[in-house]
């Protein structure tokens, strides 16, 4: 999946998601921001520089966001990102309220709306997930020169092709016979049964 | 709001949640996580040991999570939670999958529950938005012993009753006349605005 459609996806179909930074105690918090604009390689959002979120995406600099699509209440498909973000003013904000007009609704004049600056995520890593598929489907994705790492369950070579990793494998992703053996990346729930049962200790937590 | 009110509004109405925890890195983390099970005093959710949400779980023994119900793909009832958690173990897991059928297309036999394992939220805090209203409203809550704690924007005795904040206000949730001045916190969007314009420094951050 390339870029330009998980953004359009976060930005029209998803749009509002949920924003983790972390506050003066250490601790996560979370609210639900909209995804105002996207281009290329960055995410746009607002906030009022009189919240907390303010004052904590300035401290942090990073934020966590997932939002998803769903059948009424079970999610479908889950994007998230995490990257590098910064306040860059208001320029931006006439465009915000161009392509999202409801916003007039909660910011009514241009006198109510002084406090409001946009947030660029210019850099980070993310990923898409489909629940709605069997095997479920993910796919990690990184933007603005953020490097990829791949975290999951990976088969090396001690593998003695017992067959027990996938007896236990809820998603059925292990590709497994008698001379080879790899784990469907795209698949996996990252849920570690393969990892506790492999009797020996073939399987690798990245 | 009842907290059997707003539970009841998270696990059958919003169900499917996103929930923050702190990384090894000292960084936020989101995911999508669903409300299984709530009681008078707790709520339930499931993940399974080889996720790193696990091992978040664990080590921070605590978590933030926002839901919501929307139009189409802007938000309108939004809850937030934040609080302390443990892993319970699997006593749970029968009543989860009996509750949450969707649940066994995921983990389709018993083999592959074997990592899975119950974590209660059993004491916090938290808000709900109302985003739909004009104005909005918001309502904090508490569970399970936790001390609530009011933030927001207060009026002290400094006021001069310039009305000047009314005329920044996104919201008018400000009562002021010749003789008093108070916020409506229900209806408050923090921006801050009234902070920034007062000229008689009486505007409290809390």
């Amino acid at each position: 999946m390339d870029i330009t459609s998980v953004f359009k996806l976060l930005q029209d179909d998803i749009h509002s998601v949920v924003f983790a930074t972390i506050n003066e105690f250490g601790r996560p918090e979370t609210r639900v921001t909209d995804i105002m604009l996207c281009d290329e390689n960055s995410i746009y959002f607002i906030t009022a520089r009189g919240k907390n979120f303010y004052e904590q995406l300035i401290d942090n600099k990073y934020v966590s966001l997932t939002g998803f699509k769903g059948n009424s209440t079970i999610s479908s498909i889950a994007v998230s990102v995490r990257g590098n973000v910064k306040d860059i003013g208001a320029e931006l904000l006439n465009e915000v309220f161009e392509k999202n007009p409801y916003m007039n609704t909660i910011y009514p004049t241009i006198e109510s709306r002084a406090a409001l600056t946009v947030f660029q995520i210019y850099k980070g890593t993310g990923e898409y997930f489909n629940l709605s598929k069997r095997p479920i489907e993910r796919y990690t994705f990184s933007f603005g020169d953020a490097e990829l790492t791949w975290n999951g369950y990976f088969i090396n070579d001690k593998c003695i092709h017992c067959f027990q990793c996938l007896s236990v494998c809820p998603q059925s992703c292990i590709n497994i016979n008698e001379k080879s053996a790899y784990i469907r990346q795209e698949n996996c729930l990252h849920c570690g049964n393969c990892f506790d049962i492999c009797p020996a200790s073939a399987i690798e937590r990245r």
